[in-house]
């Protein structure tokens, strides 16, 4: 199809389209003219998996880059996967002290060793953040987040893919990044419900 | 003390104090001259509360604006609480045909009159964005994150203190702004661990 063609099946205007061309978002087409190309169906799904991930997700342009690098350069090994997926969709943050974070981890049973130092940094600045802003967890609450974020883990880690590493960092990249925002709507919408059932 | 004072105690570069000043995010000092003025301890608290707003949860001024606002107007009626904090976290998206998700709610037994708009178009966006980046949840994936999330609600509804709607709105707008990326970080951080058990 035309590039016309294309952004119309995709619900992108041309402009955005081009744009990612520009940016190498989006592989060019092939060549069926010096000012015409054609594009195929891998444009299409390549367009509709970049508006998915700017979408609800609100990942910026590198982070996307970075999501797509991370689908067409799969690692060798699959235990791999999740450290590519996490370094693909964080935005990096300033280094923190990683003492009290090895700590609570060591007391989960968590390795802490020759694991992803983003994730400690990223731990420590929220830890951080929530004393900054006066605001002190209810009791256990900390200790109940990781075992439902443990149990939801084990379901996401149990049905990755395996028969190949392309549609196992696929699956584990945008289980990554479309599924956060949606577990955080659920949230919202429980404490909606929750709150209108107890003081309603 | 002085606003290079604050600046400093709140670690803060002093053009961004001075900036928060003019967009109102802070409230003005005491003057005590034409050109100097006193800051006390409430200057210094509003000024780490917009830090850990802006810091992890990486908020928009906008966002923070309407947090700050929350916090300062509380409304009469408990059950409004999460509204309000909903209201002041969330970025609006383009409204959606709400049919299917008002059925997924109806066969979780959650109300689907007279709630939310917002957050039902957010649910409708997501699951969109799934269907668009062509990725399926897992079997009784939905269902499961559905359960967790009301089980952390729960958890959180009823920490709430009910003594002053000002308590009660600080702590359920901090308690959905500052949780979320530590859910996040800490669900990345589970498929690490339970990867590397699994394929490691």
């Amino acid at each position: 199809m035309r590039i016309s063609e294309l952004a119309q099946a995709a619900d992108v205007p041309l402009a955005t389209v081009k744009f990612y061309l520009r940016e190498g978002l989006l592989p060019p087409g092939e060549r069926t003219s010096a000012t015409q190309a054609r594009y195929g169906r891998p444009h299409l799904e390549r367009l509709r998996l970049i508006r998915a991930l700017t979408g609800p997700g609100g990942l910026s342009l590198a982070a996307v880059r970075r999501v797509v690098g991370a689908i067409e350069s799969p690692p060798e090994h699959l235990h791999d996967l999740l450290g590519v997926a996490s370094a693909a969709v964080t935005e990096p943050v300033a280094a923190h002290d990683h003492t009290a974070v090895h700590a609570l981890l060591a007391s989960w049973g968590w390795q802490v060793q020759g694991k992803d130092c983003a994730s400690h940094d990223q731990l420590a600045a929220e830890l951080q953040a929530l004393d900054d802003a006066g605001f002190t967890l209810p009791d256990g609450a900390l200790e109940a987040y990781r075992r439902h974020m443990e149990d939801i883990a084990a379901l996401e880690v149990d049905s990755v893919p395996t028969e190949s590493a392309t549609a196992a960092v696929r699956h584990v990249v945008l289980g990554t990044v479309l599924v956060e925002p949606l577990l955080l709507t659920l949230r919202r919408m429980a404490h909606q419900e929750l709150s209108a059932r107890r003081f309603g």
